[in-house]
């Protein structure tokens, strides 16, 4: 392949438990992961919640971070398997990948993409209805609106959030336990399925 | 110069009061404002209100609607004054602008820029003090966070979206008046400067 013979691709395999990238770090490389699973965490800027998201399928490591203002990582990347990875660092991604027109449209689509998503997330209306809110501020912290999340959050830090009383959250929390939508746990809530709980209350 | 002989570059001088794209057209070129203003519309999606802002800076039409999964403008753009663009089709931009790197890192960083910035804003914490609200609810709509602008809503809507009254609205809109922030007519909240009310407000 007339690629591989112009960069040096970095093939590896992580074991179970590595930090494959960290919240703040510098973005010097694109990391992709072609198989596995793993697990994403973001921690809010005030550092008082925080999300964690879980995924096998293929994965490039936050595209949008190797250009623009911030080239660091804002979010943790963890291998929950053994996963395989490949890096390229970001000259070979500027002076060689960017060559090629399929790889160029790809990235472009993507980053096009995550433009795009956020700003109709930007827009959206305000809901008045407590579990829509809930399931908007979930959802439009997810990398993907799919899968399952888990939010460590204190009530009323989730109260401040979504503008209303801890007792309004408390009894928001246990009706979606109820419908099996969610899974409580001291300042854990658990989504085994985001499509799910997306598809009950969107 | 050597692009400008490889690909047919559209000057073009635009009359005041021109459309040069509006919301929903599809986007099969990338427009470069080169001097003059524009002022840019953007109607949200269940049509209850819009939002006028105007720049006179060098400026690309939305260049993430060029690719990804909506190639479709969401804002419209009409001139304010005589303006000269410079108009090239995606073919070219795609076959011919992307082998320079010049314009490839340019093009990425822009995108990139905009991944950065709107999760940022998707992160952000609530803010249970109203007169953030309604700032932090004008600046997240805004494509820049500066120059004059103009939402288009009734008290009723602007209430629903901030998850208040109309009463609280109204005594915050007065407010915000009295301190020269904003200037109110009927159904239009006027904003001479963003700058301004950011640095008053947040």
């Amino acid at each position: 392949m007339e690629i591989a013979e112009r960069i040096r691709l970095g093939f590896q395999r992580q074991r179970k438990g590595q930090v494959l990238v960290s919240q703040d770090d510098l973005c010097s490389s694109l990391l992709f992961i072609l198989d596995g699973e793993v697990r994403i965490n973001k921690k809010s800027d005030a550092h008082n919640y925080e999300l964690n998201e879980w995924t096998s399928q293929p994965l490039v490591l936050q595209p949008e971070s190797l250009f623009g203002l911030s080239t660091r990582y804002t979010r943790t990347f963890t291998t929950e398997t053994a996963v395989h990875i490949l890096k390229v660092n970001k000259d070979a991604v500027r002076d060689i990948l960017f060559y090629y027109p399929t790889f160029r449209i790809n990235f472009l689509n993507l980053l096009s993409m995550r433009v795009q998503l956020a700003n109709r997330q930007l827009w959206r209306p305000a809901a008045s209805d407590l579990p829509l809110r809930f399931v908007q501020f979930l959802s439009s912290r997810c990398l993907r609106p799919a899968g399952r999340k888990e939010l460590r959050i204190s009530m009323q830090t989730l109260a401040d959030e979504l503008l209303t009383t801890r007792l309004n959250v408390s009894q928001l929390l246990n009706s979606l336990a109820q419908e099996g939508l969610i899974e409580l746990k001291r300042e854990r809530i658990f989504v085994p399925s985001m499509e799910k709980l997306l598809m009950g209350k969107v």
